[in-house]
């Protein structure tokens, strides 16, 4: 059936959509607009930087059986976490944000209530826009269809003084890495959540998660993206190369090191890894969305930055064919440290 | 399987992604970069508005078996049509274009090239990059995924001098009301490629079209954005209210009117309908992409603008309770004219 109009179902479901969008035109509106000048309700919505500023733009594609299942996270936290991803590219680049778009394609059965329970896309939006309502960034405008799979595309908008972003490209031989907060509590909490997904005796049906027990995951479900820490070292001008850690560490600075053309040496000892998370789960465990970055050996790196730790981990140095671009210092001796690639799922179950 | 690393299939894929991810660069590389500072790379694209303009930003997603279909389609249609969903958001704003982003969920048959025949995501990009070229738009950014079914959703980002972007709000009782080219054409060519699909001579797998039938089908496969036609309108302050035609005149002018708080009439006799294209076409059917504006009496509206005709359809009038929101003036008397909501497929064979 093609180009149909005015039938039965298809009307039906533009209702559903027109209805939805309603409403998440009337949960977002209460947000702040600091530089937003129109939202949702025209064909574009309007942004408009500060004299000087230049706007940092991100999109992040988040799918079903691939970033979340659907079986086994809660809905607000697909929500929290889908924002998270596109803030924590904004905090990589030391960006205030400024606006967020949500492109979301949702089977019908996530956007109808049952039984007195409020929907999942309603639940959806209760994390992502609790998550907003933190940094202060409107719900500016997105897309929504119908669609067989779930899938969510967020697209970040923020603002930075013209020269003055993070970038991946700065760093030096003689230079020090550091890390804000902990490592591999997210891969750490996932392994968890698989284990509970698991138990043989769990029912059917969404993966309900005791209150007790999200404490532990938290790190995955609820991940805290460093926009303070990004803004304060952009403000500083501290960092000389940054990105955030959303593949593992050993990936990511692999392209810290590709794009500013050096090496680097990580201590295994120094990495603060999260309590309950293993050295492993640091090195090659994702979305700890905490900042990996570099300054220079003269530079006062505090022990704290809005009140989350900074811990040096390593350092830069020359790019040479005569060692691994990244070298793993260990109480064996010093190791070659592999990008080893986070895969999400291989699987929807 | 979760949170795995290392492992053959994974590593595999993760290899396909990024060998996408680097010959999507090096393709998007070569393009002009008019406001963009850094493109892909960085953990945020940067784009700079020139002083005194804003940024006009939009998101559109792509669904497969919803906005397209994989076995009507060709892949370069279904590249094209995605930027130039965006294209003619930033159109109706009277935004020039500065930067796209895509975020690209894809199965993986799509991205790899079969029997000497280049892959099916190569042949997207040639469609995509294509139209990109002729409004000297880079692709700036975006994000790639493996998914199980096949989803694109595009970002534009236009600028606009502050506080001269085209709304929907604008339009007074006794303006009158435009269009640029012909209606319908889309809905047209879609009803003639639902023929030719559904032929029970042809052969299973991905339709081939003639050369010479192609030209029949361009107000759908190919539809071009009304960029020049909207800057020239935002340029000149002639409109006082527009937006595009994205799901057929009937309900985008109803948007318009609520926007506005106004109601219209329209002409029959007067819509330019596409040649093949019928009246209901013309009303109901969705995607021609063309720009619907309205302009007080005393304003000089030409004739054509860049090449492209245009027709006055009718005229804004008061809103009543006692008269429907819209009316078509017809050889048979005024006739409400409701919003059919377009729906683009309802299913995918």
């Amino acid at each position: 059936m093609v180009g149909k109009r005015a039938a039965t179902p298809d009307t039906d479901r533009k209702t559903a959509e027109l209805t939805l969008l309603r409403a998440i035109r009337e949960r977002a509106a209460g947000r702040s607009r600091g530089g937003m000048r129109l939202g949702i309700g025209d064909d574009c919505a309007l942004v408009s930087p500060r004299p000087g500023e230049e706007l940092a733009v991100t999109t992040d594609l988040s799918i079903a059986g691939r970033h979340f299942r659907l079986d086994w996270h809660p809905p607000e936290a697909i929500g929290h976490r889908a924002l998270a991803r596109g803030l924590s590219d904004l905090a990589a680049m030391g960006a205030r944000p400024v606006a967020a778009f949500l492109s979301l394609g949702l089977p019908r059965g996530l956007t109808t209530a049952r039984k007195g329970n409020r929907s999942w896309v309603d639940r959806f939006f209760d994390g992502l826009l609790g998550l907003a309502a933190k940094y202060n960034v409107p719900l500016a405008g997105g897309d929504l269809a119908e669609s067989a799979l779930a899938v969510a595309d967020i697209v970040l908008v923020g603002a930075v003084p013209c020269g003055r972003a993070l970038l991946r490209s700065g760093a030096r031989p003689g230079h020090l890495l550091y890390v804000t907060g902990a490592l591999g509590g997210a891969a750490a909490g996932l392994s968890r959540l698989a284990t509970i997904a698991k138990n043989p005796s769990r029912r059917s049906g969404p993966l309900r998660i005791a209150k007790k027990m999200e404490a532990q995951l938290s790190a995955h479900l609820y991940p805290q993206p460093r926009i303070d820490q990004g803004l304060w070292l952009q403000r500083r001008g501290l960092a000389s190369a940054a990105l955030d850690l959303s593949d593992g560490l050993s990936t990511d600075l692999a392209h810290l090191c590709a794009e500013s053309g050096v090496a680097a040496e990580v201590d295994a000892a120094l990495l603060p890894l999260q309590q309950g998370a293993t050295l492993d789960q640091a090195l090659y465990g994702g979305e700890d969305y905490q900042l990996l970055f570099a300054a220079p050996p003269n530079a006062r790196v505090p022990h704290t930055i809005a009140g989350v730790s900074i811990t040096q981990i390593g350092r830069i140095v020359k790019r040479s064919p005569d060692r691994p671009a990244m070298t793993l210092l260990t109480s064996q001796g010093p190791q070659p440290l592999e990008p080893r690639g986070w895969e999400h799922f291989s699987g929807q179950g």
